[in-house]
């Protein structure tokens, strides 16, 4: 079986992309379903629906399709923001566009939190690059920001990660939790402490 | 062994509890290293100091030492924030006690991090309490701060829940990953966007 798979990726490139990406979804469910230490190679592609020789066409190990995963989620979450942030009427207008963007897309892929935190265990140096990534994100559409003049020039990798942060546990408690979309007070009120601050003036 | 050990908790409870505090920390120690899946007890009892039939009359399972652990993070850090917000000036300087009282318990016990992370992938519904009773810490001292005139009436679960995220990623950034203090720009900078905002005004 495996010799046959190996002819196919070689001879039709387009399909093995194709089932490298069904393998990738199929372990998404799987991972965000039983954990890490949980599934077995087996487990991921009886739901992709393809033989176990096939999955060693496309990769070593449970852990390389887990790398992958990881890599394709933030790569798609960077896309996904920068693009929805590109017709924001100004820096604030592009944060909550980033932010709308983000909740968005948790709901379509309900399984990346789950699967991004269960990389504190299996991997620590790939949790830690998949936040720093994000967080070069926000720094560098907050540092637009600071140059226009729309927003205080204070420690902007903080401001970074504060940003971040509130981002993945609004996700974290409205969508992954409650499966439902974040509720319009509380991105109003989220919005507010970060633009406004809490404190009344 | 076993019954050895069930006497001697019968008739040394003071002992007894001591003993329950060396396995919980040599478990905090292990699960931190090497991970709750790959943590067996007899690597726990080894860490503590004790036989292996000891862990038996204090904890029936690994599983159960893991939420017994979770419980009392959850119960020392609240009680820590707590006694440090007694005496603050005001409730923006209760906040930053709280904060400041959070980054030095992550140093004191470094491993919370990624224990608690666990969480995730062991038991999800346990990982959600934990959060949820540290944001009703959040929620009362904010809620004081409200009726007081000092603080915004905004949805204050969210902003319970934006500010335990804060320090959740600062405490991450910093003191869990980089081994050192919070530096003092970076909790400035976190506190300004809290307090006040990042819209330049």
């Amino acid at each position: 079986m495996s010799e046959n798979a190996t002819a196919e990726t070689l001879n039709l490139t387009k399909k093995g992309m194709e089932t490298r990406e069904k393998l990738l979804r199929a372990a998404e469910k799987v991972f965000g379903k039983k954990g890490y230490y949980e599934t077995s190679i087996v487990n991921i592609t009886q739901e992709a629906g393809v033989g176990q020789g096939t999955f060693y066409n496309y990769f070593q190990s449970k852990k390389e399709v887990f790398d992958a995963l990881i890599q394709m989620y933030s790569r798609e979450l960077r896309f996904k923001i920068k693009e929805e942030m590109k017709d924001a009427e100004n820096h604030e207008d592009a944060q909550r566009k980033g932010f709308q963007a983000f909740f968005r897309w948790v709901k379509d892929y309900p399984e990346l939190y789950s699967i991004v935190q269960q990389a504190v265990v299996v991997d620590k140096d790939l949790y830690r690059w998949y936040y720093d990534k994000l967080a070069s994100g926000f720094l560098k559409s907050l540092s637009l920001g600071v140059e226009d003049g729309e927003f205080k020039d204070i420690n902007l990798e903080t401001v970074a990660y504060c940003l971040m942060s509130i981002g993945q546990f609004l996700g974290m408690r409205w969508v992954f939790w409650e499966g439902q979309d974040v509720p319009e007070e509380v991105f109003d009120a989220a919005m507010t402490l970060i633009f406004n601050g809490i404190k009344k003036t």
